[in-house]
């Protein structure tokens, strides 16, 4: 089924309008819904409006503070723990990126932690943020489910913990890596068995330790990590960067936010801001990243490779598409919220005929 | 042939003496005799004592500058940049590792990035040192030759770029991680070379994109990176971090030192420190990492698997062994290190008997 196209401008009316009939308040559903809408637009699409059903369904189990009281409970100069208060995470990462650029306006580099916070979208939302202030953005979550066991085990004590990075260009699309550290996210999985789809091997492993190619039988093994034994050590100190340090949760306190839908998860994420003018003329960083952009992007082949891709040069293409010719929803998702819009009874989502 | 075993005071004065036969002056000769022996004595075995005569022969044809002025060049309240004068980088590593510890005493996190530095030895060595402070770091390094293409391509732009983290325990060791970005670094493919050992597949691929199992033939080929198009990532963030960022070679301004002696290399690397008492309780945040690594450790395990790995534990258990009963050095090492003593005219690395 070919999906549905909808604009930008009604997705976000579409997500905000839900969140305000939840009773968040009317800034906090406007802003929940530009960063979920921000996040489709830039083809994230596992972490955009999809979501909107289970997290709806969290407010409505009271797994989510509606009107929480984001505050800082840690502080020095280039650092702070900031409490979520169980609030949506796009409002507590906002919160984080935002502090964190203040402060590394005057102490050169700053790192806010949340705790208490919930799932926010995808990480280059967040790490994408302090380009626009000529500062560099790294940004680590502890994900919202354990999928992953540590190298040799079958304990699944740890998640798909991302790493982002958003660096700044002069000329060229902003360099924005976005990535689990496991070969594949869980979201993918589904995807492939929703397609019905055999995974390719690498992505999952089962009990036995053989390849699972079945994405139906995934709860009967595990994610693999990214250069084996490297990507289970990546996934650790990222889980203990973002969940531990800041108070957050990590191991086996964490929840799985897709069957349990009323525990508090105290999600952990972390941001690390550096302002470029610390270190020298900002216009001459951006025009040395704009020419290694360049270098990459020019050089030599393999053969069949039809184009050297920059991390998230394709990001930046759909951005530019989809602002212009409306962003696709698929059938499924699209299906679901309309459900859901009947079930809240808020005006349905609508898809937009474009020339 | 059996390795030598020699003590870690001998191995540490045989290096003393060669760079104070050098003209190094006599305290920079004792600290990068000690970080050298440090890394042989954590088993990290490419990057100790086996690089001093590649050292020596870039000090020799005046690649690196005996005396440097390694200063702070650009400074905020958490953050520096230090021009390591194109001294050793074990020097400049050191100093700027210093200073982000003092500077995260104050601001809770600090980031110190060098410039006209040199090959530094494991990034571990220097992912570790804020530990012994209640502090955990994380370290990015530009390594000195490039060895690996972005995904999809065939220009070697970009090097093997580490990562490396050093997290404090309390009963526990503290969990070190050091890796590199690619799957296998270049010293792994020289020492299969050595062995007369086929490579696993993977490791690295030809000009066809066919995989190259000969590490013979590593010059027809480059590295593969982690997770395919992730690690290219990765390896391009970690060199825009350590390198772009603090002003010092990256892409293809990076030299090649294994074949060029004596242009200088301006290596970068940078280091963030985090104070834990700034987040709260540090007793707290070390009783959570033993508790997650002992969650960990005694996890099930896949058939086969014998033990779980925590990063860091096999260097912890390898520096206990080697303290007490030496360090081994291969015959080839050993070797050359003896017509390395004869040239200097200082007296010969000793072999130790232990009973």
């Amino acid at each position: 089924m070919t999906p549905s196209i909808v604009t930008a401008q009604a997705l976000q009316e579409f997500i905000h309008s839900a969140f305000a009939q939840q009773g968040l308040p009317d800034a906090d559903a406007a802003q929940v819904a530009r960063l979920m809408t921000e996040a489709d637009l830039q083809g994230s699409d596992g972490h955009g409006v999809i979501r909107l059903p289970q997290y709806i369904k969290r407010i409505q189990a009271g797994g989510i503070n509606k009107q929480p009281d984001i505050r800082i409970v840690e502080e020095r100069p280039a650092m702070a723990v900031v409490d979520g208060d169980n609030g949506m995470g796009h409002l507590v990462v906002s919160k984080a990126v935002d502090i964190a650029i203040e402060k590394a306006r005057t102490c050169g580099v700053a790192w806010v932690s949340t705790r208490y916070s919930n799932h926010a979208g995808p990480a280059s939302l967040y790490a994408r943020r302090p380009l626009e202030h000529d500062m560099l953005g790294l940004y680590f979550a502890v994900g919202n489910a354990n999928h992953l066991p540590p190298w040799g085990g079958m304990d699944m004590l740890l998640s798909t913990n991302p790493i982002a990075a958003g660096i700044p260009t002069d000329e060229e699309p902003p360099v924005v890596l976005d990535m689990a550290t496991t070969v594949a996210a869980y979201g993918k999985v589904k995807a492939k068995a929703k397609r019905g789809e055999p995974m390719p091997e690498g992505w999952m492993i089962d009990r036995e330790g053989k390849p699972l190619l079945d994405p139906n039988r995934s709860n009967e093994g595990f994610l693999l990590p990214i250069g084996a034994h490297k990507g289970y050590g990546l996934a650790l100190i990222v889980g203990l960067l973002a969940g531990t340090l800041g108070g957050a949760a990590m191991g086996r306190d964490v929840i799985d936010f897709n069957s349990d839908f009323k525990t508090v998860t105290n999600t952990g994420q972390a941001i690390l801001v550096i302002d470029l003018s610390a270190f020298g003329d900002p216009q001459l960083f951006k025009h040395n990243v704009d020419r290694l952009v360049r270098d990459i992007r020019d050089s030599a082949r393999l053969p069949g490779v039809e184009r050297i891709w920059l991390p998230g040069e394709q990001s930046h293409e759909k951005r530019a598409r989809y602002r212009d010719g409306g962003i696709p929803v698929s059938a499924g998702v699209m299906s679901e919220l309309h459900t859901l819009a009947s079930q809240l009874g808020i005006p349905a989502l609508k898809e937009t005929a474009f020339a």
